[in-house]
């Protein structure tokens, strides 16, 4: 804290905890000796980590000033916030509890009660919380070493705690809790629920208001709850969890993102291919595969006679290196670009599926680049062109980048060798040079066969997705003994790049409905036009306008229920279908539409035709603007 | 032989054997009472079999002329010809030995011998061929009954024998000795390796020949072949026998036939959908399928955790099922047309296997229409219209229909009751009726949950192929639990459609190949042009052409190999490109192109719009003329 005071107030007023020689410690510890110090603010992973953590303990404070005799188990910080674990013998917890919380976490925090940290021998700690029943405490400190025990004091609460913390309790501004449920303690079933209670703070009451405001959003936009109200995906479970059924909606909008892909691949000399949705195991055995998930995914199928073991494919790779063996290869032939929408299973528990984001069997959007090592960074950067490309043409204005690598500690956790390795890293990391991409590195996140790069979009309502990626590969041409001839004549190595610019055409949807709240751009929408006839009278007349937008390949439906023209316009908003065409007697007479364009309202009365070129156009030079703009 | 001379003296010549009460009799057997008899000629699958039969003892008798202590297993007719198991002792036969067999049968059936029968006691029998040492034909006679075993006599040749048989060795005009191979004598392979002669005879020379062309013919259409040179499909080993691999030229002809499917679907109300390739145990269970094919399909995959089984799909019904119950459904809502191209998997012997024809892994141009009872027929009527205009648009003029029903003697083996059976059935022949559709009409032929319509094709080359499949079924709605809300606010039960025009998209590709020899219609075909440069000097122009080209849609590639222009020619040949394209000087000088058209040859100099505007012409030509016929 007296760094931060030395630089300046301001920063003072923001730092919430510093890293020491790369460790998070509380601002108030002294230090002993030279270090590496960075300061950290909201901000900061680790800043914002320690805040919620802080706040943890404010939510415990409350807690037992409300239920005196509550018992703590553990309260970290998470992703969005913290939860405390807590026994409340015979209390419970509901929605309704949550403001008088809410509002005694304030009393304390506006106390400004400074939170200090103390070591204390493991005897010591065993009778403090041993003396206050503190049965869940206890048995924590049984399995801590002495000599490296500490705890956290503020006002009458103490706390078993590793910290680190912020200085005191004025820094948490304004508070939520958010949801309660229950929890067994330490996730062992047969021992007792306890009640985990979850909350949320921030430095600025407007900072929580954005954050409900943006959670009451996200609800809304939900990729589940959209995918059932514009029909476009569904799940069984007759069928299975986590393996989605495509509606007619859906998979209309679906084909058409895999259409825009295909358009721009073609252009980029990539060929379409179609393999198998089965292996044989010793296909994913050659691969690396099969030793490093066989145990975790789905199990073999064996054949009634002969004795043969398939496996549902787990990745496209391994058939595209097949694909590349049946024929002899020059150097002439390569760059080789294969590219399939190949559909792929992978097991997950139940308990982790969610919607399209996290499946047992979605589709790649897939493809193998097999190119000479002198090639390589070429097509690298030709794939990244690819990749801004679509997020442009989606709309994903922001994005960012990851290098993932090896863990240097962990080689054994990867295939092939060190210098295979090094020459693909160094290719990746040349290539986002060369773009001037800023990228994060990021150590032990690569694949088991080769390191990534992967695009991290944020949606509209500022959340970020996971989605591209691209992989150079050393080790699969290496396994599947990848051969073409040089022009010296000699059987040389391919280098393969693998690459997904959806990631997932599953998880991809998910991510654009969330981001469009369903409102999808006018050449992806599933239906581009309603026609709305004003009475029944009409009907006729709107099927024919209908039948001469279909003519020109424009998506088209008709509401010719007999309902109220106020009531047909309010439920086709639901349906977020760009444009209403609204007709009655005028414009049958003038064979004539009235546009109204979703969030732009009226644009008055125009003949069929001119509205048909109008969508066209539109429609035209959002699938076809890439083309035009130069991307570099 | 004295009715069919008492009706005419060239029905006498053509007829080969009779049907008496059902049964193939020889012409030469005395009628000893009424019956109902059918005069069976070439054309009847009877007479034909009768007539090979005969050629089969004909050969027997050449055989035993040659070899005198050849021993005879059995000789029956097959599909195309004959054979005759033998045990030659220490002869082989041979390629070489085929025209001495030849000529000795020729010489014996110009002998004119007639083929006599004779009723012969189980005792007689035994001594008869015992003393010749026929011991594989003592064992079959010690397993006949007495009083049913009979021979046949011609020259100085008797064989045990069924019957029937052709009057005399004189009906037989042609010979051919196709091949030879081993068979185990009774096809246990502990028992002796015998001599498979296979031949071959016809009443006329004519015939002969024309059997050997379309022979030389068909090798050369191969689709195994064909496949691997215009490089469409191939297959992998270490991926797993049956299961393709698309090649990029065979990806985009195939993704070509789905959109063209996929057009004239969407004309008749048709909706895509996408499921996935596994579905839980318990689909299967309520489809019926488990019971009925579980033990003999791919085996279940199970879960590393949760203990859950998955199957491959094998169909997909149980899918379009599902998302039929997705939501609630009313009358208004019928008929919900469900289509997708649905990769399905079922388990065949590796030894079952060939080509594209029979696969373990294929795409079904599936779709499942549900509708009311009383849409039904007209439904049915529609399916037929499409697979009418599919079959036209790839030219196989001629098609024959047949009507598969259950087998009433056998009712257990279909799922379903009585009267669903019956309207099943009723629906299909009327639908026959009412387009005046020639089937034929099959018992015991139907899927195992209800009766279908199968269409077979005669190839270029005069072979039939079954393709497309319509089916009606009472029983998976039942199974399913399907419903609608009818315009009495009361639940009924919809009734199905299955029906693939293509039946297999994989199957048909190879028909496909085989009736075209790989020369596909210009709309469909993968490479429509490709542009040769008469020297490395007008390579730039050739790409420059093929650029434009491609600005049109149109498929392009371009040969600047340094090679003669005569080389090139005949290497494209052999690609089976529609259009070539020559450019020199003069082309250059103009903005032109000299084209040459595959099967037309020279078509004159034009402008490469101009070009460019005649081959878009013919082929939006192809692709549309189904909208502009009137079919029915």
């Amino acid at each position: 804290m007296q760094i931060a005071e030395s630089i300046s107030p301001r920063l003072a007023k923001e730092v919430l905890a510093a890293k020491v020689n790369g460790t998070v410690w509380d601002l108030t510890r002294p230090l002993n000796e030279d270090a590496q110090v960075e300061l950290l603010k909201w901000e900061d992973e680790g800043g914002k980590h320690t805040y919620w953590h802080s706040s943890a303990h404010l939510m415990a404070e409350a807690l037992q000033q409300l239920y005196p005799d509550v018992k703590f188990g553990i309260g970290p910080a998470i992703e969005n916030g913290f939860y405390y674990d807590v026994d409340l013998g015979d209390h419970t917890i509901t929605d309704e509890d949550f403001s008088r919380i809410e509002a005694r976490m304030q009393e304390l925090a506006a106390r400004a009660e400074p939170i200090v940290r103390r070591s204390i021998s493991k005897a010591d700690a065993m009778k403090m919380f041993g003396d206050r029943g503190e049965v869940y405490k206890t048995e924590l400190i049984s399995e801590l070493e002495d000599g490296k025990i500490s705890t956290y004091t503020q006002g009458s609460f103490t706390d078993l705690c590793r910290g680190p913390h912020v200085p005191d309790t004025s820094y948490i501004k304004a508070v939520k809790i958010t949801s309660v449920a229950g929890a067994y303690w330490r996730g062992d079933e047969k021992r007792k629920q306890l009640v985990r209670l979850y909350g949320i703070t921030f430095p600025k009451k407007k900072m929580l208001d954005d954050y409900l405001t943006m959670l009451e959003e996200a609800k809304k936009r939900d990729h589940r709850k959209v995918g059932r109200e514009l029909e476009l995906f569904t799940f069984s479970p007759a069928v299975g969890a986590g393996l989605p059924l495509w509606l007619p909606r859906g998979t209309q909008l679906r084909l058409k993102l895999e259409e825009f892909l295909k358009q721009i691949q073609k252009k980029y000399g990539y060929k379409q291919v179609m393999t198998p949705h089965i292996g044989s195991k010793h296909l994913y055995v050659t691969s690396g595969h099969y030793a490093k998930y066989g145990k975790d995914s789905f199990q073999p199928i064996h054949t009634p006679q002969e004795g043969e073991e398939f496996l549902l494919k787990p990745m496209n790779c391994p058939h595209h290196c097949e694909i590349y063996k049946s024929f002899p290869r020059s150097y002439r032939d390569l760059p080789l670009r294969l590219a399939e929408f190949g559909t792929v299973y992978r097991y997950e528990q139940s308990g982790e599926l969610h919607g399209l984001t996290r499946v047992r069997g979605f589709t790649q959007d897939d493809a193998h680049i097999f190119c000479r090592p002198d090639q390589l960074k070429d097509e690298f950067l030709k794939v990244m062109d690819i990749i801004f490309i679509i997020f442009k043409a989606l709309n994903f204005e922001s994005f960012e980048a990851q290098i993932s690598l090896r863990d240097p500690n962990n080689k054994e956790k990867y295939i092939g060798s060190d210098e295979n390795w090094e020459k693909a890293e160094r290719a990746i990391i040349e290539a986002c040079e060369e773009k001037g991409l800023p990228a994060k590195v990021e150590l032990g996140e690569a694949a088991f066969y080769g390191p990534k790069l992967d695009f991290m979009v944020k949606d509209a309502i500022g959340r970020r997705w996971q989605l591209g990626t691209i992989q150079v590969d050393y080790n699969l041409p290496e396994r599947f003994e990848l051969e073409y001839t040089g022009e010296d004549n000699q059987k040389h190595r391919p280098v393969m790049i693998h690459r997904a610019p959806f990631g997932s055409i599953e998880r991809f949807v998910a991510v654009l409905i969330e981001h469009t709240g369903g409102k999808f751009p006018l050449w992806l929408t599933p239906d581009q036009v309603v026609v709305l006839p004003v009475g029944e009278r009409y009907n006729d007349y709107a099927h024919r306008v209908a039948k001469e937008l279909e003519q020109h390949d424009i998506r088209v439906l008709v509401d010719d229920r007999n309902e109220k023209i106020g009531r047909k316009i309010r439920d086709n908003e639901l349906k977020r279908i760009p444009y209403m065409l609204v007709v009655g007697e005028k414009e049958q007479e003038s064979n004539s539409v009235s546009v109204r364009k979703q969030g732009e309202g009226d644009k008055g009365v125009m003949e069929i035709s001119t509205f048909a070129a109008l969508l066209t156009d539109e429609v035209n030079d959002m699938m076809h603007r890439w083309e035009k703009e130069q991307i570099n």
